[in-house]
């Protein structure tokens, strides 16, 4: 994936549970850390989208447990973001050991709706964010 | 406590952590179900004290951590409220196993304010809420 | 599905996000929820279970998330458990508000391992825990 | 405090509630992080020290709350650590906006404990990370 992100984080000991590796919920709140990184490095954080009145529900996850992580384990995240349909994103996440030992992957899809939570046609500067000028070429 | 409130709850998975208990952090959540759980029983939900704009925002909390609780442990929470000044509440709770052992004790601090954050006199309804007629005689 | 397991929550103001829902990685944990009162309902708790050597660690999760619930509604978590393969289990689960409106669906695939994390030929015990005898006759 | 750790952290999505602020239990976890990075900058992760026999369980939490962080703020975690009593340490942290508004103070103690649960005379090696050579003259 050309436009991929990489965010490093660390398993926090609230993030373990008692088999001893993280639980298998925090993943998600990890994705989440993924897109918020991504889109900031794009030049608009997700705190900005929402305020200009984008919000992106999630309306689908998908995971594979791939190999255990302990606690203060450095993992790294890659996060890519493509168009699914005219008013849905898909953000593909890969965590894995900083030796590239896989832990994770999966991907999440989002609608694209207002605040009132009616889906709208993604606006120019979202396209531009998602697709960057001469992405693909 | 004359008028607490029990509730009984169990220790998730996910509320462990790698040394095999409760993470303490999950305590303050516990907190939380205990105070919705009291006000329902009193007869108004804490979702219809923020339908009439008052909200509980906690100003303070503290927590001592007495015994350890595992995973899939049932606990029962104590929870007592009283007003702390004009425009302040306190949660008193106490978390046992049910044989009586003590797992946790603490309170939190609630300032009553508006929707803007503003602090408010608590209206008549609220003061009934907190301190029912006959209450303390 | 027969032998599904129904079991009621409600959606904790911790569990809330900004956009005044339930935060995604939640449904994972109420999965869990669901899964360990499927199990305690067919005799033996999940904690027992690992007591006796076997564990379940999630190797896969789908969630398709449908309409969003609020704080403190009142939500009904319907579990079923099928085995996946010869030592994998599979938990199928929807959520729905009480009046039947679904708010997610899913499911998690799960090894049957050792504590030393090696998969395992699921014993007689949890081949009778997960297909009762008489089952799907 | 000389000789206090600075954690620069994100509000996270997840860590936001319906009030559109970070939910009061996070303050917690956060607490965890800074103690965390603060023992790996004295030279030995807490993960190193519960690998050599000595476990710090949480035996008291105080916090207040001083002013609100919303989703995505940047935050800086200031922690310093210091014994309390033989067998005990505390962590006192302040959090702050980045232009030093505060948003939470408070303190933590920890029981020195071996993995039995134990209370134990803190070894050389703990003292030594604690109380640095030099520390406090």
């Amino acid at each position: 994936m050309a436009h991929t992100h990489s965010l490093e984080i660390r398993v926090r000991y609230h993030e373990t549970d008692q088999m001893g590796r993280f639980y298998n919920a925090r993943v998600l709140e990890w994705f989440e850390a993924g897109r918020t990184e991504l889109l900031r490095d794009r030049g608009m954080s997700y705190a900005q989208i929402e305020q200009r009145g984008i919000l992106l529900p999630m309306t689908e996850s998908h995971v594979l447990f791939q190999n255990p992580a302990r606690y203060d384990d450095a993992l790294r995240l890659n996060t890519a973001v493509t168009f699914a349909g005219k008013a849905r994103l898909r953000f593909d996440v890969t965590i894995e050991h900083l030796d590239a030992i896989p832990v994770a992957r999966g991907h999440t899809i989002h609608a694209i709706v207002d605040p009132a939570g009616k889906p709208v046609r993604p606006p120019t500067w979202v396209r531009q964010l998602i697709e960057p000028a001469g992405d693909g070429n």
